[in-house]
């Protein structure tokens, strides 16, 4: 890596501060290079130099040598040192004394090493204490040497020294460090020496050299240490940055009162509120902070103590603050009334404060709204919008040893309720009114009823992407899915984890950010719809900003309320078999489907007969099969026209992209397994031949409709071109609520949309079929308007021939959910659990293809799609539904390949609508 | 239609036979164009004219009406006709009769009508008499006349004039229709007179002009006669082609024992044999010999009877064939000694005769190998090498009513044996000697066993790309699917096609070429071997000329014999799995797979310890799981040693690409709603807790493996990356199989195969692990040989990126099957039955694409994924192993794209073969 930089840079391996700025972090890591740059403002940086994270890489590639002239580069820049401040290192009299720190690209918040007060030793301690004027500090600052160096570079466990420390406050009788006097602190110096050679085999060096050096190499020998390698491993950082090494001159917060050491924020980092924030910690060096043995008081405890050091914090944050365009966390040390900046860097905050903050920063004319708008990340929106565990209560449960397991955040949020395995049980009691978690090896569409009177979500199996997960974030409600370690008892009255049996009905608590499973109550906390105000006005510089629109997937009025509520333009998508699946219609649906083939063997048959009968003028002599086909489509119809017309009027003349059904026939059948065991059962028995007769043929209508892949079986325009009549019957349905919505003079613009068009043929056919009876209905009902006729793109045959389709389609919805399982020949629902992850954890795949687009190869297709659609149709309206329309990688994508729209799922548009501005501020 | 030709090309509605000639049948119709081609060669032709197919169109246009002038044209030719025979059109002394005959561009054989003798009546009939010097055929013109004429152009039922007619001769005392002598025949005339008066309300036109009029317009309407629409409809012809309507002058084979009819074909149509070849009756008119009323005598009995009329035609027979440089079947009359011809056209014949005519003519110099090549359907050649049933036997069996049903013919071939229902039967009844033909529902890798062993296989559900269908076609037997009539009862004991009963044992019959399934025994012949002698000297020149390599799929040595004798050059496509389902094997395979998970987790904490134990040598202290995974392991690795070995050897150096395990796990696994029933069964009549619980076990197993959608599941390289040791095991076979053969000195070319890469790093992973394998296994040994490593491409990413998976891969196969699967999203297994043969049906696709590659999709994608591998290795192998490498049009396709070559199953080669050819030659 150095070799490669040029001989001239290869051999610079120290930068005084004076030489860095911000912007060279890769070479002097952060803290080295804002050290620098707050030197170079004028800022009040005790003097120091870096030796650069090359110089650590090389040290590493020479097998642990120090770079050949480094230490004397070093020497001559401690040199320098001695010369600024007027001391000698080492010097007996008046010793300079160092902190030695590490400090790599990229925060790694105390994974590394530091040594502080270097260069003191038997000698110098006593010139030192008369340079301060008190023997105290000085004593103090040895005996913090002695420590810190003993554990970094000699490897001495720090319980030794802490264990040594706690013996001698008993018998000084003081509870707090500074209590210790002076004769304390000789006696912990004198064993503290102790200690040190007894386990390292040697004393501390007295050479204030020999300590520096050794420190150094501690430094670089701690970019590799254990827990640094497991952070990096777990942030995904990289092994090869290599760490800086930040010599300063000491100053020491524990000379007496006008000393002390603190930290501030420029803003409130929890709530963003202006003004400086922080703690402040008198007589006392900055590990006392950290150590937690002292409580700091607060920072505007200054403001009455120290007034004028209060002044210049305030105004030493102002300057950082408007020089970084950002909030900063800053470290200082007081020394005899003389402020010093040890470290200054971005600060990190809670969302909303994020928000505040930015928002603030516009105001105050210190970034720009394009600035503002880059510094949220999107992922983060969603968690406003979310129920959250109080802190305190989710502390105390952690303290109680109240949590069960984690499993995989699936949609975010905390909820807390009882436990239920059964969906109808998870009704009966949500009736009542109770707080409901519903709990399952896994959910399917079967178990929609329970998923929306559940408080959250939990399953055993499946990644987030499986139904429960997808589901629930459509329903913006918690889920955790993939918590391996429940095991469900057979008996159906209980899980365990881990040994720890969880009764049905038990309560437990759940977050579904962090994937967290507690047993027993946690308080959660709404939240603060005042704080939400500037989250408006943020998100109305992002609607600003943006070219693609965002629209909402929602499949009932309620959602599009929802969907509106949090900013959506539009329906991208309205599932309309979800319309389905209430309780009361999953029958009807089921003998409309059973009786499907039949009936449209009989049409072919009888092709003049119309089957769409309106209730009781059925003719008398239809088959049975026919009559029930024809009876349910009726109620379905006027099911249907009812969910449509809610879904159109909140929408008000916005568009409204309504899929015909695409699911498979097998999603609203009962469970195959469960009636081959029932069957096998009354066999045995010898039960009712009735209902054996019964259950037997409804085995049978099941087994004609069973699919060894239903995902690439009959469903989608399949059925619709198989079984005509029901998509007759929505098409039907949609235009007959337009035309009552029509006749209140409410605006209407719907949009037709087939599903899984793989041939131009297919829609082609279903386009001249469907048109006409939209044509018919809005005749029979005296109006005339106008509605777009289009559809998903979602397998890649599509996308090979959108220019056939194009000819004929209003608009194209990319469906990335398919278009990433047939791209990929992955089956979305196994994947997951059987080889996706393998390939995450191994680094065969770097993203999960299901939450974030595969640009390389889906993204292709996508990009061939829009291209060839936009050939034949230049203003085709293009848009994509799948769950990427939520994803801020995906939609900087879409907005690259230039598309009209993304559509999410409500509780994602907020993140879809930052996403679509950065993408376009990103895209100069 | 006729409009867009340009004016002048619009108004000529009529040729003369000297104006048209061959090339010409889209306007003058197939016999027209060749009408007048011989005409124009100085051939005997009658004199005549055609009335194109555009005036047909014109006259349907115009809302059946005759297209202005068109009517004057005709009798301005009929004028002409006058002319050049001297007679008179409606004349009374010296009659013009004419024949008006229907003929359309393509070929519809009786479809459409006829009439002959036209222009006779009560007066001119005796004029007739005079001229032909004998009353008698003058009478039997009118009556015959009569017939036609009041049946095509007054659609008098047929019936009543055959049953006047039989009474006639009953009253007369004989027994054919020449037998009638002058009196009866006037009888019969009498009598067609007034039925054709009763039943059309009018009397048969007497003035010549009128019979014409109505003559030519009764041929235009048989165009749309319902026999003819449903015959295009069965063909796929357009119904937009209109027919031609020929006249020419009569001339009459019924005139007495000089005169006469007959058909020639100018060779053997059956064998091929040289020499004219065809029947002869005499003193008759053609539809006395398609009545089969006489039994005609074999055509070389005119050599006796008419030396001289015998050797003309066989003159003409040699001029025309090499006119028109093919066989031909001629239509002929002898008016008196003289020769007239009437009809010509290539004549239908076997493929074994195609060849062999082939082969003749171009050793005649009458067509060019080139030309030979084009002559032969490739698709026929598979009829070739199959055993076919004895014709006679064939015909008596349906007579005998013993036609069961027909399903969709999956593979060609005939057998005949008895029913099983059950693998295990069909095995015990083979080792018995006994011919098996499996019938069952459907058949899935768990019958195999059975499939192996039967001489044919009968399913009533699956489509010809079904499993049945798919692994027949690669063992070259015959099989009939989607048979949906066969209902099995519950017992297992029988079937029942429409109420007819067949059991368990009885003897039944298919042709697997026909989808005819009968009762009882059919003999079967087997193909003659010495006429395949031509066949092969035939494909060899087809080898010279093809471009594109052919290979076979062959699983087992056996299969590569096979392959060799086809033809073929290399292996494209080895199954290793299909090596574990022998029965011995499956229940080993069973408990890898069962204990590969645990196992996998264990050896991640082992990671030192290697799975690959020889029998015998494992440590005491392994799990159990993976004690059954290991000793499982080595047991299979024996075995594939054996396996691959035998295969290597019998191919000898040639390229034998060897794919690594595929399939998804369940194939492997028992049935699991088998075992559902089975479990439940046990629990309620409390049966052995012993074997309750193995079950149980086993069904937990089970349901981990189990997918939603298999095809898109865990299977392909995503096993090889989650269970490694199953393709280290597969790979230390390969090599150690071909060190053994090198020890032999037996050259080897093995290449190992990864299946489903969706993404470079699968195949770099795995790439990386397994040459270690390899190479490791060849130092043991003391080999170093080369060995290709490369990867199906069979989902759409691996085409979009088929340049990143090039940097690493030595060679391509495209795998169409599944490639066509996702990039249609359809399931093959579900697609078929559910909705594929509907689109069919409606033309909404136009080809099965499991059949016949999709190129405008699916082909777009192999094309890119050509030239992006070809792109980063410009000398890639890529080939293809779908079923679509032994069909022909998939054929061109892949020649076109430029790949190396296509594998099929062996029993396709010759198909490939002579595909390959005919691309090479289309290509130009």
């Amino acid at each position: 890596m150095v070799e490669t930089r040029g001989s001239v840079a290869a051999c610079k391996y120290i930068f005084r501060f004076s030489e860095g700025k911000a912007g060279m972090e890769d070479i002097l890591g952060g803290k080295g290079a804002n050290l620098s740059e707050m030197a170079n403002l004028g800022l009040p940086v005790p003097p120091g130099f870096i030796v650069t994270t090359e110089a650590c890489l090389k040290y590493y590639s020479l097998a642990k040598k120090m770079p050949f002239g480094l230490w004397d580069d070093i020497l001559k820049h401690v040199g320098h040192l001695e010369k600024d401040v007027g001391k000698g290192f080492g010097d007996s009299q008046n010793p300079l004394l160092l902190s030695v720190r590490s400090g790599a690209r990229v925060s790694m918040p105390g994974m590394m090493d530091t040594i502080l007060n270097l260069g003191i030793n038997d000698e110098n301690v006593e010139g030192l204490a008369k340079v301060m004027g008190d023997r105290r500090p000085a004593l103090d600052a040895y005996r913090r040497f002695l420590q810190i160096f003993g554990n970094v570079a000699m490897n001495v466990p720090l319980k030794y020294f802490e264990d040594f420390l706690k013996e001698t406050k008993i018998v000084a009788g003081v509870r707090m460090d500074h209590q210790l006097d002076q004769k304390h602190l000789e006696s912990v110096i004198l064993g503290y020496k102790g200690i040190i050679e007894a386990h390292a085999g040697r004393p501390v060096p007295s050479k204030a050299i020999d300590q520096l050096k050794q420190a150094v190499l501690a430094v670089f020998e701690s970019w590799n240490n254990p827990r640094a390698i497991e952070y990096r491993n777990h942030m995904r950082f990289s092994h090869d940055l290599g760490t800086a090494v930040n010599i300063m001159v000491m100053v020491f917060g524990n000379t007496g009162p006008d000393s002390g050491t603190g930290v501030l924020f420029t803003r409130d980092p929890a709530s963003g509120s202006p003004g400086i924030y922080g703690e402040y910690l008198p007589n006392a060096q900055g590990e006392d902070v950290v150590a937690g043995l002292r409580t700091p008081s607060p920072i505007s405890s200054l403001s009455i103590t120290k007034p004028f050091l209060y002044t210049e914090l305030e105004s030493l944050a102002k300057l950082l603050e408007t020089h970084y365009k950002d909030v900063q966390d800053v470290e200082f040390t007081i020394e005899n009334e003389r402020l010093f900046l040890l470290q200054t860097r971005s600060a990190q905050r809670t969302t909303l404060a994020a928000i505040r903050i930015a928002v603030d920063l516009v105001a105050e004319g210190i970034i720009t709204k394009d600035e503002a708008l880059l510094r949220i990340d999107p992922e983060d929106l969603t968690k406003l919008f979310m129920p959250r565990f109080n802190v305190k209560s989710r502390n105390h449960a952690v303290a109680m040893d109240r949590l069960l397991t984690k499993g995989a955040p699936a949609s975010p949020g905390a909820a807390t309720g009882r436990v239920c395995f059964e969906v109808v049980e998870a009704c009966r009691a949500a009736q009542l009114g109770e707080d409901v978690i519903l709990v399952r090896p896994q959910t399917s569409p079967d178990d929609i009823g329970g998923v929306l009177v559940a408080k959250g979500v939990l399953t055993s199996r499946g990644g987030t992407t499986s139904h429960a997960a997808v589901v629930t974030r459509g329903l913006g409600k918690p889920c955790i899915v993939g918590a391996e370690q429940l095991e469900f008892d057979k008996s159906g009255e209980y899980f365990s984890v881990n040994g720890q049996v969880v009764k049905n009905g038990e309560t437990i608590s759940m977050d579904g950010t962090t994937g967290e499973i507690f047993l027993g109550r946690i308080e959660t906390v709404d939240p603060d719809l005042e704080d939400l105000d500037e989250a408006g006005l943020f998100l109305s510089w992002a609607d600003d900003r943006r070219e693609l629109g965002v629209w909402a997937n929602a499949d009932t009025g309620e959602d599009a309320i929802k969907a509106l509520d949090m900013g959506a333009e539009g329906i991208g998508l309205c599932r309309t078999e979800h319309m389905f699946l209430g309780s009361e219609r999953v029958n009807v649906v089921q003998q409309v489907l059973l009786n499907a083939a039949e009936t449209e063997k009989w049409q072919l048959q009888n092709p003049e007969i119309s089957l769409t009968y309106v209730k009781g003028s059925m003719p008398a002599d239809l088959p049975a099969s026919v009559r029930i086909f024809c009876s349910g489509l009726a109620e379905l119809e006027a099911l249907q026209v009812a969910d449509f017309e809610s879904i159109l009027r909140v929408m008000e003349g916005r568009p409204v992209i309504i899929r015909l059904m695409d699911a498979p026939l097998h999603e609203f059948l009962p469970n195959y397994e469960k009636l081959v065991g029932e069957i096998a059962e009354l066999r045995v028995t010898k039960g009712s031949s009735d209902i054996l007769k019964e259950r037997e043929s409804l085995l049978d209508l099941l087994e004609r409709s069973r699919e060894s892949n239903p995902m690439l079986g009959h469903r989608g325009c399949r059925l619709g071109l198989t079984f005509p009549s029901i998509y007759e019957m929505q098409v039907k349905a949609i235009i007959t609520a337009c035309c009552k919505l029509l006749d209140e003079r409410i605006k209407v613009s719907p949009e037709i949309m087939i599903p899984l068009t793989s041939h131009v043929n297919e829609f082609a056919t279903l386009k001249n079929v469907l048109t006409k009876v939209a044509d018919k209905v809005q005749k029979e009902k005296g109006h005339k308007f106008s509605y777009k006729f289009g559809t998903m793109i979602e397998v890649p045959r599509a996308c090979l021939t959108a220019d056939a389709i194009g000819e004929l389609a209003d608009f194209f919805s990319f469906g990335t959910n398919d278009l990433t399982q047939t791209t990929f020949g992955y089956s979305r629902d196994d994947a997951e659990g059987k080889f996706l992850r393998h390939y995450i954890d191994t680094g065969i795949l770097e993203n999960d293809p299901f939450l974030s687009l595969d640009t390389e190869g889906v993204g292709q297709l996508i990009s061939m799609g829009v291209e060839k659609g936009r050939r034949v149709k230049p203003s085709m309206e293009i848009g994509i539904c799948g769950e990427h329309g939520g994803d801020p990688k995906s939609i900087q994508f879409c907005h690259e390949i230039g598309l009209d729209y993304v559509s999410a799922s409500p509780f994602r548009v907020p993140v879809a609508r930052l996403s679509a501005a950065q993408a376009a501020i990103n895209t100069v």
